[in-house]
């Protein structure tokens, strides 16, 4: 069976984030004073071959892991969809 | 109040998405051949300061439309934490 996976690998929260404040000033500059701070990371999805739900996840583990999430400098929260 | 909005956007499903091809044959070498598509956008957390959650909701649909998705090659979803 096919498994849709969405991982979002963000910067760590204690890390500053440029390109988040760059968009940050950008929006301010768009009149959207009102938006206070932004993050920017990866929305990653995955199409799985598994044979369950939880050997799809442990594939999206190792993907992340191995190759999606830096962890020096991001973590990852991984969500099954289907 | 301060609202957390989390905007997921993503590549239109009609387009090839060269970076997410580039990741599927990483992958692939890396021993991981039963995943089967991998698509990458980005995903941008905001804190918006808002009297209602749909006057945050506003704000995040204006921010989305004039700077964070290009509507000719992306699409975008909003979903508010809190």
């Amino acid at each position: 069976m096919t498994y849709s996976i969405q991982i979002k690998v963000m910067p760590l929260k204690e890390l500053l984030d440029p390109q988040g404040k760059a968009v940050l000033g950008g929006l301010a500059n768009l009149g959207l004073a009102s938006i206070k701070d932004v993050r920017i990371g990866k929305h990653i999805t995955l199409e799985v071959e598994a044979g369950s739900a939880e050997e799809a996840r442990a594939k999206a583990e190792e993907a992340s892991k191995k190759l999606l999430a830096n962890p020096v400098m991001e973590f990852y929260e991984i969500e099954l969809v289907n």
